[in-house]
């Protein structure tokens, strides 16, 4: 049995499979089960100080309500073929609401984050609950929760939208329904119920029950902060308390099960000293990085990214990592680790 | 075949029973295996102003440390045939120590938690970490975490010690060790190491592995209050947030896992509005509470027990309570719930 | 401050604690906290040779039926201070039914199960299903399951009955229930209908949900016969598989979630070859162990017990035991492993 | 604020936004968030009949062996853009191994199993152990498993190979390894070790640890009919067994948790009685079926399809199915359920 590419047998054979609607693994396995992952994804960086501005032409040329929904501009990952994916299982975008504008409610199977990277004034109003959006806060609406925008001051504002699109496009498990076309409530309260109830460390209400994603609706700076700050004082004091030396960070979880916020994505904050530089580190599984304060650099697969604040990275799948901070510098990060470690698919390697 | 209590062959076979190491289960079915618990604890009230005298004068004759370990003076039922037990799985007894008193390291399986009525003064320090005692804060003390305490204060301390003493006991589980005669720290922060880890809602340090227990050493007052406080008022403007009307109440959890902050006893704090009552309830398993604040009554299977700041309430398994508050009233719990939920024997009740 | 027993203020201060419901710890610490387990239950064999004929004698002069509700003689450990249990957790008995004798429904909170050491031809109807006893089976009657027997054979039938009496009983959460007078089912079908639904290994019924405990009622000995014999065979073949050289064990375990069969109690069997030795282990908790059959000797804390088909050998929590084979031993065990390991309080240690 | 797809302003804007890396939502939300799933898979059928002469051609031109790997045939969904996937997140495929060819073993991520239609006669070595495959059997070789074939019959055996492909693609968690060129064993054992230790109903070794995919290498037939049997006896008998009237099913689990058999697809066989027809589902996520035994059709989002033994079915996410058994229908499912259950997604309905 002698097979040669141009065997008029074989040709044959692969037309008939074909018009079967079949294909053979044979000629495709390198592709379909390589080595190790060949993400299409690159690693990339988007620079807030050209977001920042296209964003905000488009706040002047597009309207913003039913029907386009959101002003939200995603990062277009350049080697995922023009699909509005930062990394195959992330959706990041600027949204940008300017002055007294509304977004009216709608909800969806996605769930989704806001971080604030800058700015203040934006009410989101999450199942009926105002929840104020401000700089360093972290903001959840998890799937199916019905979520609407208004923003109530004189100054626009913008802030970086994390989703799970990708995972749900993928799955085919999106749904979508539209809510009322006005806003339903304009309250401004300094904080949300759900915090109210919440945002108490260690306690939980008596009366409330265990929750898929997390019911505290917003993880403000000042937690976040003071969080980040005490690890690097215990530090400094001899225990251990960081990540690796001169590296903080905290994860944001559902007070329920201790969990991740959400189901489909990993949530975190992280602080690297000034002059300190962290262990490279490799994932199987994406990300995109944030710069929330400060100026530093990524090397992604020895590639050197320089990034400041509001500058957004992409890290795709098994790319050795290592951060280097000039200044402070304090990150936030979104990834989709949580499914890996459902499906039984999480790897990860440390090189220090 | 006919059976009569005075038929000479059973009598004699009811010997040759005992000799053999045997007792037939027909002739105790109904004490073995009651229709409803029948249990040998009874509801009783000890008062806080009789209690701390008795403290105060053992703290005069009797000198803590090695040995003796500590000056604690347990609740003993008056339905468990002389042992020191407030109920058959929990341990509550009035922790007291004289000014600049110590009390040296020891640990053990059993778990451990204080309650503090009134008071300040007191380190305890726990795996080499000091934690404050003030007035209303919870502190953990979980099975096999070395503990001291030493007071730096010229004035004396006393709290709420509950363990799950006979839990341990009954199962033979109970490990003791001797830690050094010398209290190891004197230091006073005002946060303990595990607060300035964990203590920021809904954020984990991402260096931190999950752990059975709660890592949380201490649970504030200002956090518990506020939690409680938040509560009644989302009540007022008319939503979901208490258990019943006027009735608030949270559980002291473990951030890892969402669960209860002890593996064998649950811990809660509740606030019932003055005036209030709340529903009848019963549950099998027994629970401690003690008064934080106020007055009030508790009745329980009909008796009416009056109650003041300090005082404590043993409430047997499956016997109905009731809380009315004449002032607004504060009121601490632990019982043994986790043990039924994990054995699949929790059974309870509510008639409003 | 000098304190001696003979302190007449001590003396006082006792005195008035004992008034007020008080026990002080420092005169009992080392009883209610000890280094390590001093269970008051002793390792103990009963020897089925005197069981049986007094279990016999119990069928000619005490009736079975509503009110003794079963003819079970429970084996009364020589530490429980009369008490009719085997461990402190563990409540174990023969249970004798004459022919054509019957046993009317009831049910309890308590969970147990029957192992058979010897004769068929009692039929226990479990939650309105038959299910056949025969040699070698293990059957489970769950918390809360309805049950009754008959005997429908010319000759009597005795059985090894387990329960968690003891610790239902501790945690006063026992509840009871008589169902109807008379048998409702004397069918005597070869299989259950629980077995015909869930004995297919690995497989699970598509309508079926997740139990606390086990749906499979029966866990037959053909079965359970094969299971160790293939272990000890792949370690012929030089392959992992058995506990350790010449032991073979399985668990019995439920199915919709693999965890053990019973949520209280453990059952196991094992396979000891002729000649083999166990490591010496010991384990915070307690455990009957049946011998099935063969001869052979548990060493116990040091003492030598010497045991044959059908003796029942207890062992108190954290004494060492090692088992010796002198003919190819089976031995049936259960034991409360379970509650330790829900309740985070689970120690072993093994020295080969 | 006017907008017009021909403003030169918002061109201008979408220009740059392509520069930037960017792509606006609001042009494309109905695509990325539609109102319910809209599937780019289609409903579809492959026949046996077709599909077998296919692969013998195969068998003829194509060698098997390091390189090409295997000579698997992929199922190619209509919809799927000429990728080799059944739907988005399951590979199917017919494998094609000649009279006493050979595999050798390699190693991936990749999850997988065969189910056999027809023949006889290769053994399948997973992780060293030699499993037999034969008509009716489901086998896994769970994610990183070695595995190698080798057909010792003088015929040829093909049967249907189903991977997670697409999932582990899309998440670029894919690693693969190559391992000897030769096969490392021979043997053809009629029961591999795996089924000898793991294969008793409701039994476990002791000394073997939880896994995430089951340990029970293959799930027999035998064991299989029997369960389908049973089912559909007892409701004959009047029981609850199973899934609607007519219909039984059995599930494939892991023996070490009751999950399913595979962290990432579900494995079930169903039996549909002659002349029944199942209510009408609709589920998240999508399944592919093949008809093990016997005639009907499935009729999909409407459309009727005819089916004999053999044909398999792909169904895409959402698309309401119902089953029509003009024989008594055996049929075979994988589907990817167990992913949308770990992430919160899941929702289906049923019509009756």
């Amino acid at each position: 049995m002698a097979v040669t590419e141009t065997d008029p047998a074989l040709t044959r054979l692969y037309a008939d499979f074909e018009a079967a609607g079949l294909l053979p693994l044979w000629t495709q396995t390198a592709d379909l089960m390589p080595t190790s992952p060949r993400p299409k994804a690159r690693s990339h960086v988007w620079r807030w100080k050209e977001l920042y501005p296209l964003a905000e032409r488009a706040g002047e040329l597009v309207p913003v309500g039913r029907g386009g929904e959101r002003r939200a501009i995603a990062l277009a990952n350049p080697g995922m073929g023009g699909r509005p994916y930062a990394t195959p299982t992330l959706w990041a975008a600027i949204q940008y609401l300017g002055p007294k504008e509304e977004a009216p409610a709608h909800r969806h199977t996605q769930g989704a984050f806001r971080f604030i990277v800058e700015g203040e004034g934006v009410w989101t109003v999450v199942d009926g609950d105002p929840v104020a959006m401000r700089r360093g806060d972290l903001l959840l609406t998890p799937s199916w929760a019905w979520h609407e925008h208004h923003n109530t001051a004189d100054r626009p504002m913008a802030w970086l939208d994390g989703l799970d699109i990708p995972t749900v496009a993928q799955l085919d498990a999106g749904f979508f329904e539209f809510g009322p076309d006005d806003i339903t409530d304009y309250a401004t309260p300094d904080q949300s119920r759900a915090e109210r109830l919440w945002a108490h460390p260690g306690l939980r209400p008596i009366a409330a029950a265990n929750r898929p994603n997390s019911p505290l609706s917003a993880y403000r700076w000042a937690h976040t902060d003071a969080a980040l700050a005490a690890q690097l004082e215990l530090e400094d004091e001899g225990h251990e308390a960081t990540i690796e030396a001169g590296h903080a960070g905290v994860r944001f979880t559902n007070p329920t099960n201790g969990r991740d916020a959400l189901v489909t994505m990993r949530t975190e904050m992280h602080r690297v000293r000034r002059g300190s530089r962290t262990a490279e580190r490799r994932t199987v599984g994406s990300a995109v990085w944030q710069v929330f304060l400060g100026e530093g650099a990524f090397v992604v697969d020895g590639e050197r990214l320089e990034v400041a604040t509001g500058d957004l990275v992409a890290v795709p799948s098994w790319c050795p990592v290592t951060i280097e901070a000039a200044t402070e510098l304090d990150l936030f990060v979104f990834n989709d680790t949580p499914i890996y470690e459902a499906l039984n698919l999480a790897r990860s390697s440390v090189r220090r």
